[in-house]
């Protein structure tokens, strides 16, 4: 039975550009788990009100409709054991926990400025007015005016990948020498953004730059030729 | 054979703040080793200058001078391998290797302006024109200048610490259910700042407070009782 993985699409179904949803995708892959994506637009909530909240991914195993993108992680090494690890011991999960919190509150307002204003430009009408009114009381401003400046955001996104930049440096990737959950996290994030922009803005941060390619290449270049909203456009 | 400790010192010897000496002496305590820490000043660098470089902590193993606390750390588990590990495999390695980064490029750039005019203050006489212009420089103004807005360095360190405050309200320590050395990582960044102003400002981080109050515990209230500029004053 294929799994089924609700992921946010914008106006083009093919753009997928979730960070959260991202992770998942990743992870289904490294399990090397066959699973089909159902595209899902923020004011889809109906069709996951099963689990008791509105936000994806939400993956459908058989029986279990599994929400949360860390929930999922954990569920998919319990329920495959026989799959490789995406997190295989305590300490990697601890590991990986840290990571995800990291990306959650130091990455994401980082690049946040860097998409917000250009997401909404491309998703579909229906989920326009939601997205515009709830994140704008997110950040306080007009999508516009937080978004204005790129440069400014492009320098602050640097000053925050900069411990990502000098770990990759020594260690070949963030879980260490092989790509693990900890790594799909972090692609994730990129990945939202070069999803949205068509450029990672990896400019100024070779090994940052090094090993998104290098994951973009995984599972027969599943990132790597994923459609972008510039592409697309 | 009692190891030495070259660890920083203000012009009150009592006085330690330096965040990676912290880093190794905890991580001593960690390893039940007993060792002795030597008062070392910024313009010492004669005393150490067998190891090739200017900067404390250096650990004096026998015939051995280690500098740099990740190489330290690294040692001291390889050295003393029957002792409790600071880092018990690769993954524990790269998960603090990981953490170290974070605190390195994170968490001390958003300390820094609220303790360098203060360190200024506390350091021996011989010390401040080596301290303020190598810090003016780094930061590119005068300390004064630099250290001038408490309340907004105070906002930034809450939000550089954001992540922290995730982690841990899931995990009991940064390293997972008992602490190892990327908690030694975060504890000496944050002594660091306590050392300086006698308050680690954790007062809206209920979770690093709890960490940091309970870390201070460990090793006979080896952190909690160490003196402060504060109460030095």
């Amino acid at each position: 039975m294929t799994l089924a993985l609700y992921d946010l699409a914008g106006a083009d179904d093919a753009l997928r550009f979730s960070p959260y949803c991202w992770r998942t995708k990743l992870a289904l892959k490294h399990k090397g788990l066959a699973f089909e994506t159902v595209p899902w637009r923020f004011t889809d909530k109906q069709r996951i009100a099963r689990t008791g909240q509105d936000k994806v991914p939400v993956l459908v195993d058989g029986d279990a409709w599994i929400c949360d993108s860390w929930a999922i992680a954990l569920h998919l090494d319990a329920a495959y054991p026989d799959r490789p690890a995406l997190m295989p011991d305590d300490t990697a999960r601890t590991a990986a926990h840290f990571v995800q919190c990291w990306a959650d509150l130091t990455l994401h307002p980082a690049i946040r400025p860097l998409v917000l204003a250009d997401i909404h430009a491309v998703i579909h009408d229906e989920d326009k007015a939601y997205f515009r009114e709830s994140r704008e009381r997110s950040v306080g401003m007009p999508l516009e005016t937080y978004s204005a400046d790129p440069a400014a955001a492009r320098t602050g996104l640097e000053a925050a990948l900069a411990p990502l930049e000098q770990h990759l440096a020594a260690v070949g990737h963030v879980s260490g020498a092989a790509p693990a959950y900890a790594d799909y996290i972090v692609l994730g994030s990129l990945q939202w953004l070069n999803a949205i922009r068509g450029d990672p803005c990896l400019d100024n941060l070779p090994g940052v730059q090094s090993w998104f390619a290098r994951m973009g290449e995984l599972f027969d270049g599943y990132v790597r030729d994923a459609p972008t909203a510039a592409r697309a456009a």
